[in-house]
């Protein structure tokens, strides 16, 4: 009759196992955050689009899931708006709420409103899905969870300092090699100021960007297209050359760089941030690197993006240090500096390193079969004194043929059956079956508890 | 400058203390739900409007948040569609998608889609918000999260009973009192046909609803005026005047629906719920109520709603069994029944009857105060050893005046503070100070943790 359903391009159902393993990320990014003394928050799916719209740069604005608002939506839309067929203008009539395109501007907005209620610096990590009206790909979804961490009102090293020790600190826990590559904002806008374009800062990165893949003379050749001077394309070859140690980039760079202000301070900056990181050993590679930029414009310091080692993917966590985000919302002069963990990229890694082990086993400890109506309030004891055990524990709900009830519990992965047919109640015994080896063991119903209490983790 | 910004009315935002309270009530609820060996589903928030439009009446429709489609949305509209200015016509052509307005729908929606993977019966539980356009109003929120705990493919009383022994065991541990309304559909339907108002039993029992607060005569009047015939209100008279303990009422109404082959079976089905429920002693009281309906019309079977004892507020859970919900998605004869917890309106009675005690403390155990270049590496040290151990720390970032950093510590509620100055460094030692007593310890560092370890659970 209907057809079958289905559910919008891009979002995804998750089953029992795939929670599983999501709830493993989860406790592990949570764990680590708390440790740190970060705090919890959560704000609305739905945020007004006045707080949403031109934080993203024009691309980000078309991909923010707008919401249609209710009732009478065309009650205040004049004639005109219709006949222009005006997509963008007639949208700001009908909408003004949209879905949350990520964390921090609705974090920014959340400092702003509730400021007097805030201690600073305040360090809040949040858990939550964002939406974007992105084109679906492979490991590109219209809905996904991001785990953020981020610390405002200290303009403090230590905090970015701190940021890579959290990193370093949930990869080993889950297992997975990374690189962290860290910039600064200020050594970009040194660079583009120091070869006389520090309008074309973007251009700049992307073409360094591309270095590795392209070479060093199709670099050139694109910059010059773009519109970058023959001169400037000049100044910039040492820096496109730089090679070595980080000690020995930012030395290179600070006799390039002198003359610039900015430069210098974001020079700084990097080299008190790679003294902090220098004295404590991790488990993760650090390194600078100066063709990072990242997309977001409002960073204006550090910024870090985290690659794993072992599998081709894109960045699995990334972030930044923000001067001035809550400015657009009114208030001035705190800064910030946050990550944010991407939990699904994170997932898709440990599936292919195989990382998650025996995580998504079966919720069900115990089955306990059900022999019809006479058996079944002997089979509810037992349910009740397993339960109230903390052992999980379920009673087969209809009377059908035990063989029925059986292949239930070998299709749900349940190690343990109990059997307690007539015989057994008469004796308050019951038949515990070990599914993996097949094996039977007759016992006393009170004896049931110490035999599970070894053999079951809660 | 810009005006302080703010939310979507109807939404919130949860701040730390906040989400530690709601944290306390879902984890207590899932771990009630995987005792029971439900397993733990998640769908998307975004449904198409196809799956969503139709399951919740026409009310329900007009409260769903549609979204507008990405990109040119206009593209398909033809021009008599924006002239006729019809909100419903022109929404259906420029929105496809919608937020989920339950979780009842989307686990039918998913049961059917995943129907091959789904070994059956199928003990699921979901905890996720909701979004319903509704009047915001005190404790009626447009996003608010249910905790749905269904089983699927079952249609066995076992499972209604069950249901009940969660909500027990959830509001036990919660310490709420509550009481557990329990009514059936098809006793409903058996009492409308008995008196010759089949099509009116919504209006039937609306009335009933009202027997309580406006006595029997006006309710009377009411089904007058609502055109049942003077007949039928006759005969509905030994209805609205039953009394007793659930045992007389229902032996009461099989003598009279004994005509009423739906209404014996309801009766029958409540015989034995509330038969099992007689043989084990619960911590809430459960009482048969005729005058329960319950709004959404996919339920069949038994219907279930729970208050709370002490706090006038609406229900705190309530739910039903539906024998066809997966047949609208086109997959017949698959019985389910399940249970919604309202995770605010538990959060609100907790709050009124004050049961969260000492739970929104502070997530940080320790503070290590900074004081400059020269001692923070001694400091990262101290909140190193802290962390590796499992105590949540923090090192202040800024370097301050150790008065404003000592505020911020009271602030936040951080129970110690670590001082360790130039003195400290070179005994390696520290100074613990109490922040409840002001009292100081001064201690070796490897004392740390023996001395915190009794002191600071994790």
């Amino acid at each position: 009759m209907a057809n079958k359903p289905s559910i919008p391009k891009g979002t995804r159902d998750f089953s029992p196992g795939e929670i599983q393993k999501r709830e493993y990320i989860f406790d592990t990014v949570r764990k680590v955050f708390k440790l740190y003394g970060y705090q919890p928050i959560e704000t609305p799916a739905m945020e007004n689009l006045s707080t949403l719209l031109g934080k993203y740069g024009e691309e980000g604005d078309k991909l923010i899931f707008r919401i249609l608002n209710s009732g009478d939506f065309l009650s205040g839309v004049e004639e005109a708006d219709l006949k222009t067929r005006d997509n963008v203008r007639l949208s700001s009539r009908i909408c003004e709420k949209g879905l949350r395109y990520d964390l921090t501007v609705p974090f920014a907005r959340y400092v702003v409103q509730h400021r007097d209620e805030i201690v600073f610096p305040f360090r809040r990590y949040q858990i939550q899905p964002v939406w974007r009206a992105d084109r679906p790909q492979k490991g590109r979804y219209r809905e996904f969870f991001q785990c953020d961490v981020d610390v405002i009102g200290s303009d403090s090293l230590l905090n970015e300092y701190e940021l890579v020790r959290i990193i370093d600190d949930v990869f080993a826990r889950l297992n997975i090699a990374v690189v962290v590559k860290i910039n600064n904002r200020k050594v970009l806008a040194g660079i583009a100021g120091y070869i006389g374009e520090s309008s074309r800062m973007t251009d700049i990165t992307v073409a360094i960007d591309k270095l590795d893949k392209i070479g060093i003379d199709t670099v050139n050749e694109e910059l010059k297209e773009k519109g970058v001077s023959r001169e400037a394309i000049k100044k910039l070859q040492p820096v496109l050359e730089l090679k070595g140690s980080t000690t020995s980039k930012l030395q290179r760079l600070e006799e390039l760089l002198s003359g610039s202000e900015t430069g210098m301070k974001g020079i700084s900056e990097l080299k008190a941030l790679f003294s902090y990181i220098s004295r404590e050993k991790m488990v993760c590679t650090t390194e600078l690197d100066l063709t990072l930029a990242r997309g977001l414009n409002y960073y204006t310091g550090a910024i870090i993006e985290v690659k794993a080692a072992d599998v081709a993917i894109g960045s699995v966590c990334g972030g930044g240090r923000y001067d001035d985000l809550t400015g657009i919302f009114g208030l001035e002069g705190i800064s910030g500096v946050g990550v944010s963990f991407g939990a699904d990229r994170i997932y898709d890694v440990m599936e292919q390193l195989e990382l998650f082990g025996k995580i998504s086993a079966s919720t069900t400890d115990i089955l306990v079969l059900n022999f019809g109506d006479a058996e079944i309030q002997y089979a509810q004891e037992i349910v009740d004194l397993l339960r109230k055990n903390d052992v999980r524990a379920e009673l087969f709900p209809d009377q059908v043929k035990l063989k029925k009830q059986m292949s239930y519990a070998d299709a749900r992965k349940i190690p343990y059956i109990i059997i307690a047919g007539e015989e057994e109640i008469k004796s308050r015994e019951v038949i515990v079956k070990i599914m993996s080896t097949g094996e039977q063991k007759r016992m006393k119903i009170n004896e049931l508890i110490s035999f599970f209490s070894s053999r079951i983790k809660s």
